[in-house]
């Protein structure tokens, strides 16, 4: 008799605790993407306009071709990479072996972050694990095939996460691929038509949860889905639990590559393809991943000058991608060493120098009515203050004595100013529609930047 | 009409197929000690009396102090290994760096196993994986920290399994460390004190299933149970299938370490302790093993000639465990190369030797009412033929003309001979009981073994 | 008396065989600094104005604070270099141990040509040896200590010979250095206080000896001499053979560094210093080698973008050398691997491009009567055609409408020009002395170059 | 007036020092193989009988078919060596990337020292360089080709010489070879047909003159002398200022490798061939240097049980060499990590036990008129005090009751003893001549040694 009403009484506060749980965790969004699609991006990401991604991995010890090499070499043979390895390694080495050089002696992560502060980027996203599976920290489920078990020996990850975190202002982000070229857990589920899923159970899955809860990254850039679909990755209960309960569910963006299928349409902002450049305004929230180096990701050590973006290609990428609404996320390859490339510092650098002139077009900036010019070709737009300011930035400076815009519409209390120059800008209107910006004689001392100049409107009447 | 004619008649063959199956398969064994442990030991095991255990890992890299240098080094800190480390290795480098040195270039198994034949074992038990955690096969569930991926780029255990399966007539059988002291999910699991089984579900079952499917061991020699119960290890589920479904289930022999409090209590075969030689007989049937590198399983680079057992104390080791119904599992370390070193060839070769002439009282022998001699020590007894013959084994040659054993009970009838003399061997009735053997003048050049003599016994009256 | 005559006669075969070799030789130059100082530098050498220097070798392996790492390491005892060891290597490693990694597998000679030749210079200088002994050929007497027998296993200097002897039209020249750190033949000869020499005899020379004949080399670029008098070194007598009869006795240009004392006194060109900029006009021939990372002339790993010299100042310190009637020789150090930094080919290549258009005032020209002007700093003069073309290197483009020169004297007929404008440039007299030139309106598209511009005088007064 | 005295009493003696020091250094010996081989053998040498050969080097690195591979590699082109390196290492691997893994951690003087003690042997030969030119000790020489500045990173000769000099009886004893394969000085001079020696001069004999200076050793072992005349080695000059004014003029001991030509014929004493065992009485003392594994001086790997001599075979090799006159130089290879090879060890304490019962015959002894026996094979002789003592080493243990030999001639007082053995030998004389002994029934508790027996005779009547 007593046993019958304790056994009530714990019945119910079960339940009210399970109630209490509901209430606490609110589970505000559901594993489908008709609910994970309606989270509101994260304010901070259009702000910040401009990130630094950083391909690093064993792919940078051979630093040969790019970070698709153990791919290329033994999934795809090709031949020059099959060379490669005939010429400079005995037979049978394999790609594990390349692990005991990845020794990251001069890998510095508070150099690495003085470099980024002074490029302008206002967040950084890091390879924790590439196609090839090897954990750029200690993982639980990759027993010596991770940097403090091997090569490194330290955990890259972490001193990276913790040095953005708390010594700077930028937010900290994670890449993470879904699959593994040659795990032969996931290539037993692909012969299996998807049909069993250890390789997501014991090993993606557990790798993806445990580097949320370990370093709380504020982008989560997945990669390496596009083989199965997001019902065998699960990842859409990934992301419920991500929004709902992980410690970076209020500040966390995600992007779009979580099955076959959903790139460029499900997720939090879309990446649709390497090095995505609309040149139109997009719908959504987009972010174009491209590379300083233009032939690969991860470093080579074999890159020429000339493979390398110059300021003007870059340049024009970026204010292209600002302009249709994106973000520019510009990737580095350190090298084995844990350095980073002079040239690339180079890059980075420019760009910082121009941003600190130019930044005021770009940070928090929205796409104005306009994206890019309606006459001069190479001008593109950008607005902010809901649009009472518009910027026209100029890719390349005009031979004449003026610059000719279609898209501005000009009244009176139109004023003209160009960033970083302190003299009057005169104009007229354009004949019929537009104006005609009389150009300021700029000499090679007086110019604020060598690269785009940005011309900033007032009050314009469109 | 004759097409529903083949239809039933194929589905009465299917049914009948599955019949015959089931009974065939009719899970005869339940997950249960008192199930399990009735099993009977298929007979070969106890006939063969003698195999060769291998220790063979990336433990013999650094190849010193033995096979538990890394728990030595780093989990028990010991100055010793700490130094060695010091010594000869930069700063960082870690256990797993050892990998890309286990060459084993020479590693030929046909070689060993003519080697093995030449020894007069009757079984071969590999280390497929120790408590490194390294396996010496291409587990799908240990992805680059095993031999196809890292050091050897070999599958060792399927080199040896199909060279001893297919060209020799000796038993094949493998050794497997449940734990792995490193292992981060495991380290987990102990953390929570075995209410958790990620290590378990994820990792060491799924890979001990693997080897059985893969390899078809007849010996599985399971240890590293001893931190946690088999509740936790799911071992005893693994053993009813291992028992009832697996390609083995005839024929495979296991031994006793499957969880806390197992050993020397349940399972095929009992160990008890390493080299477990008990001296007095056994109620079940039990394995000595013991190692020839007296301080080592695994090979050491610096082991000297002192610290190898010589023939003498080898052969006694042997002859008490085989007189008191064991078998000797006699422990070799190959080394990173490959090779088995010469030292350790002689032995088995003098092992060899002496079998071929003293064969007849070991293999498929059994133990006498007498294990020693009740006067004269150093002497032990085998039977055969259902104890009309009776072997008893001379360790010591004494140095009188006469041998009094106080357990043999003669008759009229009862004949004496040596093994491997061709001459008659005199004897007499002890004063009280026993026997009085007159020892024939063996010289340098007529005695049949530089080591142990056995007298064979006809028509005893005991 | 027969005995006499065959004397007398013998006497006389050698008198006529030597005087033979007299005339066949023509011995123009003694083994002393008066005779060899006399002797007329080859005239490509001071047409050519730029040259590139490569710092190469197994110092490029560590990679880390200099080309004198060893040095520093062992023979200074740097703490940051013995904790840069300790940290990442194994307690014993020696400096000899790193050769093995000296790896080149991206060297190419022809890729390397193509570089160089784009930057503008006129010949190359390639350390054939450094302090640290080994050798980038496979010298006779460096058995298993050069770049056949370790590392490379490729001939270093022959394939970068062969590539500018044959495809360019650069001039190819080689450092070598006299001493060697730590050879024990050098240190004993040194503690004998160079009353021995048979690290000379055995060693250095005939490895010098073994250079020109093998390359025949155009630029001998000694160095490592200060500690011994050149009576040790015995270069006086290498010196006469080189200019006499060696290979390219007719175009073979030397250094200064041959013994202690004789730096910046006698030789074929003076260096004085490394980095020698003197500011002034001097009295003979000289060569300011410096070198593209400041802080080293080895590759640095670790090199920042910070630490490599912006355009502005690498034209500025070239075009104050040329001007004062020096060379530049400009130095970057290759990768162990056998590339050249990205950046250094960027600054190689703003070099070129400045040259194709600027060219004109250096290459062939002579010093001026004036070497930087009276009133304005940063301007500094060269001249051509016996003086009929005047040349005023502008580093820094004034801020103000005209710039205001003190040495150029006008005429009426004075003509000037802007290298690479097409527009005419407006001048007026000075107040009292000197010019007044009308800054022509450059925009960024209208400047011939970013960096230094150069105005052209014709018919100067002066 | 005392100090006075004592000055002069000083002086004197000073003076009588020098006569003395004159008289005893007065350079007996010519420069020619008259005067060179009328020296006396020190004596030390004929009785010790034993020694033990050491050959270690950079080939114990690969210790892949024996010290000559690089030769048979790159100078025979052997298929098995270009498979063994196309198989193990880069395609570009040279021999000198080698030095590299020569790590010798395990290397222990001491150790060596106490293992050779127990083998009874006295004295102690070891490679100080073979033929691939790299020192043991670090040569001024040999800069960056030696276990100083390379792999071992000690003086390998240096801690054998004062172990063995200073802790044990042994003498010390240093092999050298004159010839390098490649070296390149000494490729020319062959290329010269000898007409120069730079080779040397400057590199093999400054290499010889050091190692005698600096490490004293008593034995000279020369050997690589076989393609050039001894006038192109110099080495009658270096043998007469070995004999007349080294530190070991008094002790040392040569052989009679110093030129094509010379062996067999000139020098200390003969070794005519590798393991030269003439089986007759040899005119002039003779070594039989001989390698326990049969296959190889320097270690393999891959060295199987069989290859390595049985000790019934070593002790044959042995007793026939000392029979005829002859020293026995037992040899092995350590291990590249310093260690001994436990077989090796085992063979060199079974020798060391033999010698303790029967070194009385071996040590000290004389050739006798016989040196086997007439009757029976197998029987060797030896003697001592002037033959009053004859010693029958019987190799193999008659099978039947008596041994019949014919050389000893027997009288009246003759008596037979067996080492080892304290019961008294019975004898009668031969029917004709010799003796028959009667075999005293050895079983195997009673028997001297498992190996040969030694009959010791006195008073014979030969």
């Amino acid at each position: 008799m007593v046993a019958m009403k304790t056994l009530v009484v714990n019945k119910l506060s079960l339940c009210l605790l399970l109630f209490v749980n509901i209430i606490a965790n609110h589970a505000a969004y559901e594993p489908t993407w008709e609910s994970l699609d309606s989270r509101p991006l994260p304010s901070w990401y259009d702000e910040a306009k401009l990130g630094i991604f950083i391909h690093w991995g064993v792919f940078s010890v051979p630093s040969f071709r790019s970070e698709w090499f153990w791919y290329d070499w033994q999934g795809a043979n090709d031949t020059d990479c099959i060379n490669f390895m005939k010429t400079n390694y005995p037979p049978d080495f394999t790609y594990a072996d390349f692990a005991k050089q990845y020794t990251t002696e001069f890998y510095s992560a508070s150099q690495w972050a003085s470099i980024f502060n002074a490029s302008g980027a206002r967040y950084v996203v890091l390879t924790s694990k590439h196609h090839e599976g090897f954990t750029n920290w200690p993982s639980k489920y990759s027993f010596n095939w991770n940097s403090m078990d091997n090569g490194p020996h330290r955990d890259l990850v972490g001193e990276l996460a913790t040095e953005i975190q708390q010594n700077t202002g930028l937010h900290f982000g994670l890449y993470h691929s879904l699959f593994e070229w040659f795990h032969p857990l996931y290539l037993q589920d692909k012969a299996n038509n998807w049909t069993t899923n250890n390789f997501v159970k014991d090993k993606t899955m557990p790798e993806l949860y445990e580097i949320i809860q370990k370093y709380k990254p504020e982008v989560v850039w997945s990669d390496g889905d596009w083989e199965a679909p997001d019902s065998y990755w699960d990842s859409k209960n990934f992301l419920a639990w991500l929004y709902n309960e992980s410690p970076v569910k209020d500040t966390v963006v995600t992007n779009d590559r979580w099955g076959n299928g959903d790139m460029c349409h499900h997720g939090g902002y879309l990446t649709c393809s390497d090095k995505y450049n609309p040149g139109v305004l997009q719908k959504r929230k987009f972010e174009n991943a491209m590379t300083l180096d233009d032939a690969s990701w991860g470093y080579r050590r074999d890159m020429k000058f000339t493979d390398v973006l110059t300021m003007d290609e870059l340049l024009k990428t970026f204010i292209e991608t600002v302009s249709c609404g994106g973000n520019l996320l510009m990737n580095i390859g350190p090298t084995k060493e844990g350095t980073i490339a002079p040239i690339f510092q180079e890059r980075l650098l420019q760009m910082g120098d121009w941003l600190k002139i130019n930044g005021e077009a770009i940070y928090s900036s929205k796409p104005w009515t306009y994206q890019n010019d309606t006459i001069t070709p190479g001008v593109w737009y950008t607005s902010a203050k809901g649009q009472q300011y518009v910027y026209a930035i100029v890719l390349n400076w005009p031979s004449g004595e003026t610059l000719q815009l279609g898209a501005p519409s000009v009244s009176q209390s139109t004023v003209v100013s160009l960033l970083g120059y302190t003299g009057t800008i005169e104009w007229r209107a354009g004949t019929t529609h537009g104006i005609e910006i009389i150009l300021p004689p700029l000499t090679v001392n007086t110019q604020p930047s060598k690269y785009a100049k940005v011309f900033k409107f007032i009050n314009l009447d469109n």
